[in-house]
């Protein structure tokens, strides 16, 4: 096999897209070292994509929206709607295995192939299929602001209204170890906001703290 | 200024080796755009020559491999020999800062240029550069099984013996948020090791443990 129905490229070596298509339960000769170098082609790709269409956008924006492109759920509905399930090589074990698995699976076939690629017919041709794959994606991306994380969003709102940033307060930490649940609360005090987040970590708790910190404002201005 | 003694690219936009050297304290017009890209482009190019120059090592170990050569001591270290700090333009408050700042700007403008390059000369120019600068790096990386950290080197070595996985222990969680201290005990009760190790952050304090741990193994051995 030199193609596969979705991706524009032709392999010269049959053998490099049989070797991306090898899930590492088929041996040792499989896609594990395609996988590393793909991951890095498609992150490079993405990005120089990302810098050429958006000028306005800042490098930690920048970097928020490639993971969104190349995160692994992105990357397996890509897998997915080009049906690489149907090429995909799997040994004995992993045929039966469904779900998150699978779909991890996929998105790692898809990097392989993008480093096959790279190294079947050189950088420019890899480009041309990441772009071909990824521009959906690319092009329906939201703008960089929406992506930020709650508690960046919640600090520059309350910079741009002339306000002190929100402090995080640890209210407690319970559960054992493995299984530490937090509790944090959000404070804005010139706007009069203090609600808590809980979470498995500090961070998370803090992040859930901030989004309804956020909510609470969103409400006030209703 | 088309050129940096050292690297060996002349620039057709200038303007783009201009930015490339502005850190963000000259103003809004600075090269943290061109880092992010170069970043990129940079560990592409770096994961291509490792793939290439290291058949035999798998991805885990090529991705450790990459760290080493792309991280921001290394590229600090390679700034300083091209003497960027020579070309760098800061702003006003930056002038004096010193030390281990100064590393950390040289280290990002190195990308930045890396960046430049590729948007001013393509793909294989820059790759070329990336190569020219960094393969004395690359070419003096240790075995890859050097570069394992001290969990995954004892655990790796327990198994090799016959032996059960280690385990960790927490002893004990102190000082202020801000300022933690962990003590976890690494055990491997078959061949009799129980021993303290320190940091601040658990994943830290385990890391010192197993550090700790095969001192005592080899000093066994001898």
């Amino acid at each position: 096999m030199r193609e596969i129905p979705g991706i524009p490229y032709r392999f010269n070596d049959p053998a490099l897209l049989s070797l991306a298509l090898s899930h590492r339960s088929v041996g040792p000769h499989n896609n594990e070292r395609l996988e590393f170098l793909g991951d890095s082609v498609l992150g490079f790709v993405v990005a120089g994509r990302l810098y050429e269409l958006r000028p306005e956008v800042d490098e930690g924006d920048l970097s928020r929206l490639r993971t969104r492109v190349v995160r692994g759920t992105t990357l397996a509905e890509l897998a997915n709607k080009l049906k690489l399930g149907d090429h995909v090589r799997l040994g004995e074990g992993e045929l039966k295995s469904g779900g998150h698995k699978r779909n991890s699976i996929l998105a790692d076939t898809l990097e392989a192939i993008f480093g096959a690629i790279f190294l079947d017919g050189g950088f420019e041709e890899c480009a041309r299929v990441v772009r071909h794959v990824c521009d959906p994606v690319i092009n329906s991306l939201p703008d960089a602001s929406e992506l930020k994380d709650p508690k960046t969003r919640l600090q520059e709102w309350l910079q741009g209204q002339g306000h002190s940033r929100p402090e995080y307060v640890l209210v407690s930490e319970t559960g054992p170890a493995h299984k530490k649940r937090f509790i944090v609360q959000c404070v804005a005090q010139t706007i009069g906001i203090a609600v808590n987040g809980e979470g498995s970590s500090r961070q998370k708790a803090e992040q859930a703290a901030a989004a309804d910190a956020l909510v609470e404002i969103a409400g006030r201005q209703e």
